[in-house]
């Protein structure tokens, strides 16, 4: 079911790559162009399969009906906003950022066919080679649409995702980023503290408990620096809310309280039962 | 490898169960018997042939050369503080409790051949019917003997464990907690405060990030319970030293240092990566 002539991918890494190998395998798009700052991953792409060609140079995205910035959080606000006088007059432009509020506001200002989309799919690990076109099947993808947001454009963007095998869930940017600081950004900010806090001496005893606990500190550092400090507030506002209930699991160890530190554990093992059956 | 005549498991759930289960599957014993509280837990291991035959009275540990204490730490002291009176002269005596200190002195002051030990393996879940024959197997597994310990029973138990596929390392009491307390019962407490301060309507949106972080957080809270309560001062020394990690994350964050987020965040992965080289 083809619903792009072509589409251009900027930022071919794991999810941009993912994107190109899903687009087409199931023949959504005529031509996949790929553009990446560096030749390397352009090689790396069409060896994948993950695009047709390849492109240092932006201005290849002029042939594209639909452009993806595939990028971290404030590459695709820098590209975004160069967009304007490179794009042809109605193409869609999409992204697959982790902060929503900050790319929306900054792009549909001076994009009139963007559509903000977040993607709740991925891995600590990078890269093309670690692309996977079935990245998206039975997973969540956010579309965050606002007043401005062309209904055209939304409906090809869902159509899009769905075909991906997401399903698609429309949030306010500002909503989404108060809920995804909680069931992403936080626990990836606690991951990393505890890998910080764990002495080197003792990683040798380490099992699957603290293996897993901290899988996702080993994503990209330069990502995540971006999705933090684009969602601070939420961020800080989430760290209060795990401090403090950190703080009365804490207190039941420190007075020795062992029937309220059971009530607690019962109650946190009820609530992560609820993943288990989503 | 024929290593005792009759093996007692006290607590037949999955540690014990998979004991069960590992020394019929190796014959490392000539007949496994299951102590439980529950004929309902009883019957489940034998319909899983993890034991040979089971019961209520926990008198038919006489019968065993070799007797483990399979149960929450503080069921093992309270049980274990009864075998002298139970079982044969000779007996050798184990346990698979996450703290060690206050399990072995406890026990090695009423039991001339105790060998503490901790096997790093299990699951968040519980129950003989989740158990495995091959729970242990690449596992490691801490025996912490001290000054008072046998040799012989020390190189039996030994054997057991190695036998049943586990790497053995041997540290004192002490230093065992201490250590322990920063990769696995630390991490506990961090992933049940996790998924106790995210919102419940914020639960949809979580992915395998949030999923992988507080797997463990499902585990039994009688269980851990224990755990944290009989290993406080490493505990909460161990909360400390998470909690000045996680403030210099947040303090980045808060000032919008990226040089600094993005460094500490390069810091962490490579730190992250010995894990998955171990």
């Amino acid at each position: 079911m083809k619903l792009f002539n072509k589409v251009a991918i900027i930022g071919v890494g794991l999810i941009g790559g993912s994107l190109g190998l899903g687009i087409k395998k199931r023949r959504l798009a005529g031509e996949v162009i790929g553009i990446s700052r560096h030749q390397r991953t352009i090689d790396s792409a069409i060896k994948r399969a993950a695009i047709d060609r390849g492109s240092l140079d932006i201005k290849e995205i002029n042939a594209a009906d639909l452009v993806i910035l595939a990028a971290p959080v404030n590459s695709i606000i820098r590209t975004g906003l160069r967009l304007p006088r490179l794009i042809r007059p109605g193409s869609l432009v999409t992204d697959t950022g982790s902060s929503k509020d900050i790319v929306v506001s900054r792009l549909e200002k001076v994009l009139s066919n963007f559509v903000g989309a977040h993607p709740l799919a991925g891995s600590e690990k990078q890269g093309v080679m670690n692309a996977d076109a079935d990245l998206f099947c039975g997973s969540l993808c956010v579309l965050t649409p606002t007043a401005k947001t062309s209904k055209t454009a939304l409906t090809k963007i869902r159509r899009l995702w769905r075909a991906l095998g997401a399903r698609v869930v429309c949030l306010s940017p500002a909503r989404h980023d108060r809920l995804i600081a909680y069931v992403s950004h936080l626990p990836h900010i606690i991951a990393c503290s505890l890998i910080k806090s764990v002495p080197r001496n003792s990683l040798y005893f380490a099992s699957s408990g603290l293996r897993d606990t901290t899988r996702i500190a080993a994503s990209p550092a330069a990502v995540w620096k971006d999705i933090l400090l684009t969602n601070p507030e939420n961020v800080l506002r989430a760290l209060d809310e795990f401090a403090a209930c950190l703080s009365r699991i804490k207190s039941a160890v420190k007075k020795g309280d062992a029937r309220r530190l059971e009530q607690i554990l019962e109650q946190v093992k009820s609530k992560r039962e609820i993943l288990n059956h989503k």
